[in-house]
């Protein structure tokens, strides 16, 4: 049997040095002047802060590039020391298991696919220990303690007590999964929705750094989104926030899954593009792959169930910008392979229903691989590592 | 000429002491120890913020039900003393300005309404100036100060600025407006968009107190949404926030002044009401009280155009709940007059069209006088006057 991994814990002790540290991890290197300023704190509570940061060998001092000041405040910059811990990150999807082991910066150092081919949970489970166990091995050969496991689930998740409520796609109901996990590998652990893991990392290490307001839209199986609203992800009061997908863009719609027609889902989720295509080419596509070629190729269906697809994603993308006004949306998801066939659909509906200057929003995409998801994963365990008591501070 | 009134600034050196301000103002009376846990701060830090809150008049302390602890912290309550200051607030609609004089507690003392023959800058600055000055002269028989001057206005307004971006009803463009009525009053004057200033009045004072995460949805002649998360008011990046009039419910329905076809506010707006009502009956009707009329005497056509409202309110709710889900919906607004006509198709179409859990949210109506929109300005007033320096602090 393997020795349960020590557990250290982050030396913050007031939601002040948590997020003086995790404004340097986001958008370090930063001189303590230039970390107060954007931690809107005071430079002697960043200075106080600071070191005992540094003493546990979290945060290290950039050498000296002018001679140090004989009085007053260091003027180097510091930085996160990303090899100082490790966290493991684990996306479960229907399929199979992905899993990475991520230094404190969130940089990938090995990745693992484990394949499923049963997703109940007593299925799960011995699998993502297994896979974890792989990683902790790993992670010893480095010399480097792994401080926490972030596990990454689709569907209703409730992360302050760690209980998948309701995962559609794993049929999982009331899971208490982060205290199964944590008995059967000795670390602490996080359950996250995985759209809302993916925006922690876009947040804290991507295309979200140093935005307070920014929505992340995830494109694939089903259509997600992600939503940073003054500076923090919404988890919604119920379970339920960022149903992109379930923005209803044609009453007149094809069935969605939830009940209603024509969600953003219904017409631009991968099944839905798929169903289309074979309905107005009648050629038997399974995949994606096939879906995509068969567009490539000139196949006026299938170039025409993507555009209605873009039209969809657009027209949910213009709708979050219209109701929240972020500065920015990031498109993602595995749904961005066929980006070609839809990107201009996508622009022209969102210029179109986006209203007045809600149109200014900057609409990037960003193709990431599919180990994004489960680095999503490790960057929620890193969040709540760094803000143990209170990941989710309520105003 | 009148005497410029002195201007007096609330004594908050730091956010902390406006936060338990801030608490004690919208949950008090309340012990030391209940600020504490309810702000999240230290009792002591409590303790010595109240004391010169005390000294200054702003807040007072309930006299004792049980005898003074010989040590330790007093037990009794505090509340605000909202008899301390006044603050104006003034709604400008297209035929009229609306101002009332409240006190601290936003509690309105009087109200006066003032018709407008003509929407420009040049025009409206004039009449504002008189009624505030009005309003001054109440407050001066009251023989307390007014602090603050909140004006409230419909459209796209940069709130930290100042100035009118654009008010599509009032036909204003980027008019600096707190500028020019500091100019006139003398007072220290807030400009904010009209349905926002309603939310904060709903946040501190009404029917979202204690909550982080609720919207309000305002059903009149345009279909608003202020919406609070994390326990602040979106204002959006681009001054765009809380477009529920412009979610699309039917692509294929009534054209919408925003170019698009079937927004919730091209159905439900009042002018889409009684279009549909003329074009369905024949009869001539120009405003809402003949359309309610004629739909409760049971005209099948006025009754299905509000109907058809109902609907896209509900469903704009809906996709509010989806994407945010909040705990609260709260229905307000002038059109709430009609309320017994869309009741049941707004909680059918919301209960539809929500998302799994997203249904739990609490949709609630709250029918408010039409003075109730001029308090919020006043609310804007009070609340830049506790928060002098960062209204809207990003973190």
């Amino acid at each position: 049997m393997r020795p349960t991994p020590r557990v250290e814990t982050f030396p913050a002790n007031t939601p002040a040095v948590s997020q003086i540290f995790t404004t340097v991890l986001s958008q370090g290197p930063l001189t303590r002047l230039e970390v107060a300023r954007r931690a809107g704190l005071s430079p002697a509570a960043v200075t106080k802060a600071v070191r005992p940061l540094i003493e546990a060998g979290y945060l290290v001092e950039d050498a000296a590039e002018e001679a140090r000041p004989a009085l007053g405040r260091p003027a180097n910059p510091v930085r996160v020391d990303g090899g100082r811990a490790l966290f493991i990150g684990v996306k479960v999807t229907g399929g199979e298991l992905i899993g990475v082991l991520t230094d404190l910066c969130c940089r990938i150092r090995v990745a693992r696919h484990v394949p499923l081919t049963d997703r109940t949970t007593e299925a799960v489970l011995p699998h993502l220990t297994e896979l974890v166990h792989q990683l902790l091995a790993e992670a010893e050969d480095l010399g480097t303690p792994v401080l926490g496991l972030g596990v990454a689930v689709s569907g209703d998740v409730d992360r302050a007590e760690g209980v998948v409520r309701y995962s559609p796609f794993l049929d999982w109901r009331d899971v208490p999964f982060a205290e199964l996990a944590a008995m059967t590998t000795g670390l602490p652990v996080t359950v996250e929705n995985d759209v809302r893991a993916l925006t922690v990392a876009e947040q804290w290490f991507g295309a979200g750094v140093g935005l307070s307001d920014f929505a992340v839209v995830t494109v694939g199986t089903g259509i997600g989104c992600g939503l940073v609203v003054h500076g923090r992800v919404i988890e919604g009061a119920h379970g339920v926030a960022g149903e992109i997908g379930h923005v209803t863009v044609d009453p007149a719609g094809p069935p969605c899954h939830c009940g209603n027609r024509g969600c953003v889902e219904a017409i631009a989720g991968e099944a839905a593009i798929l169903r289309r295509i074979r309905e107005t080419t009648g050629a038997d596509v399974t995949d994606t792959a096939q879906a995509v070629e068969l567009a490539h190729r000139g196949a006026a269906g299938a170039r025409e169930a993507y555009a209605r697809a873009g039209e969809a994603i657009g027209r949910g993308i213009a709708t979050v910008a219209n109701l929240l006004g972020p500065e920015r949306v990031i498109i993602s998801g595995e749904g961005l392979a066929a980006y070609d066939l839809f990107a201009e659909q996508i622009r022209g509906a969102f210029a179109a229903a986006a209203f007045g200057s809600a149109a200014q929003c900057d609409v990037q995409t960003r193709p990431l691989p599919f180990e994004e998801w489960a680095r999503g994963a490790a960057a929620t365990a890193i969040q709540s590592f760094i803000t143990p008591d209170d990941p989710h501070p309520s105003r």
